[in-house]
């Protein structure tokens, strides 16, 4: 099934349940008010949903029209956001453009930092910005979100644990990366407020794309309206199986936790990128310096993903560039 | 007004009022259910709130004794902890530890990362480990709880965004951070879950000892009973008001987002420590190498805080380690 957030009073959205075809959707507050408290008791309310998802597809049930732009993201706010970086790809083009040195661990260990999670931008809203020598970027990523994982969990174990798969709009500030990291305690500026897909599914709903704790699907990335990234995301290193159980070695993890992917990269550039850093960094290879600038006010991203029939799967993340004071 | 979290069915808590004396507690979860709640709509909570603590003080309302067993950190959980490093001499005795340099702008920008607030141990609580080649510590800190606060925000609007003040065991896993910090993407599994005081104060409490935007009194640290430390957390070369504008830089925070001093040190070791990791350091300065090791099982560390009369402002921490799988 695939579950959402309706705008509401509360910060937290209403929990929504969205037609296979994206025309409808049918409120389920009466089963959990809001999808972060439905995670807190999963085992609960996972049949009623289910039954209640059922009954959507048949018509059997009060709906009104889908209407992304009445859309949260797919959990508003929540208890962790883990971003990995499992694209090694990702890793050796965005440390080359910064003249920084691999992790020894590159492909033992994986790179995960926690985000902020108070408040993820809606799907459609506006990324604010007040400072454009930050070096706006986005980043095309994919990520789970857990129900509760116990401290030490493996990562065959912890893959049992994903509830909903997503897709995120890494919100970066490429300028404030470098000053940071020279910091020693990693990103914190750096990383604002991301925004989710409007719509998080179950695993069954990805089919046999959903394998080997990963989405076997592309990535669909258009900036400015334009292609930008068609990257396959079952390319990651690791997998969310062994993401969740790093995020998990030495604290639980709350019920309703992202694991994200980092951003989907592929070694093959026909499949374009999925952020503005990876495609500077292939154009300073190829030319000798980078031509694509980091975003500016009014610029567009756009972030989907379809499955092999077509079928819009998660609605999409589309946002602009605004200048706020 | 001290405000707490009662242990209940909620990973939330039930919001309570204890007595100035630390003997009784009332009620208050008919005005907001818990501190989360609460300090989400501080603005039509807090004058109720604060007219309940007069009626406890006088004895005109319900009250029970406070047992400080009974008591969750002061937030449970909450959505941002934000912890900086604004004691320099920390900073200084860690990184001589570790033989990392120091930054470039160690006194001009604050060293911050994001850590664990999905769940808070509680203040009594044990902390769990699983390995202890991890090299488990303790450290004291002081923290404020704020408002929402918007991106932006300078200094000192954000010092007027304070609501209550706290202490913080942050637990650090001493043998992870360097493998962690030479990745590249700073603390995540050597920052584990931290406890919190069983009180949050608003700063009227603190009398005159809350003054530019820095709590001046000492931070008691026994460690298996002992005196461990005594320093002065109005020592912080940042203050607060410049800590959280530093974390609302490139982003709005959360009502309830905690913001942390960092390990409280001062230079005059008389005063001890708030950390074992500055402490070896001093031994390997004074004697060539350290002697006291890292907490093993059944190690406890106690840390509170007393204004200039003597009375307990926050109730304590006091944790001791355990051994699990």
């Amino acid at each position: 099934m695939k579950l959402g957030s309706l705008q509401s009073s509360s910060i937290d959205g209403e929990l929504v349940i969205v037609s296979r075809d994206l025309s409808r959707l049918t409120k389920a507050s009466d089963i959990a008010p809001n999808l972060r408290t439905a995670l807190e008791k999963w085992s609960e309310v996972e049949a009623l949903l289910h039954e209640r998802a059922d009954q959507l597809e048949k018509g059997t049930v009060h709906y009104q029209a889908y209407d992304e732009a009445k859309m949260c993201s797919a959990l508003p706010r929540t208890w962790l956001f883990a971003d990995g970086s499992s694209f090694i790809y990702h890793v050796k083009l965005v440390r080359m453009a910064r003249k920084a040195p691999l992790p020894e661990t590159l492909e033992t260990v994986p790179l995960m930092y926690q985000g902020e999670c108070g408040k993820f931008l809606n799907p459609l809203e506006d990324i604010p910005q007040r400072d454009f020598s930050y070096g706006t970027d986005f980043e095309g990523e994919v990520g789970v979100v857990t129900d509760f994982v116990p401290m030490g969990t493996t990562p065959e174990e912890a893959l049992k644990k994903v509830r909903l798969v997503l897709l995120i709009n890494d919100v970066s500030l490429r300028g404030l990366i470098p000053a940071e990291l020279a910091q020693g305690f990693g990103f914190f500026q750096s990383k604002p407020a991301s925004a989710l897909s409007p719509l998080a599914l179950t695993p069954d709903e990805l089919g046999r794309a959903w394998k080997q704790g990963r989405i076997h699907l592309p990535l669909e990335v258009k900036y400015n309206g334009s292609f930008f990234g068609h990257a396959d995301a079952g390319a990651m290193h690791f997998d969310f199986g062994q993401l969740i159980a790093h995020a998990a070695k030495t604290r639980d993890l709350p019920a309703g936790a992202i694991i994200g992917s980092g951003t989907v990269s592929n070694e093959d550039h026909s499949k374009g990128s999925s952020c503005l850093a990876e495609k500077r960094m292939i154009e300073t290879i190829e030319t000798g310096q980078p031509k694509t600038p980091f975003m500016q006010v009014g610029d567009t991203i756009e972030i989907m993903m379809k499955n092999e029939h077509g079928e819009n799967l998660f609605g999409r993340i589309f946002q602009k560039v605004k200048k706020v004071p």
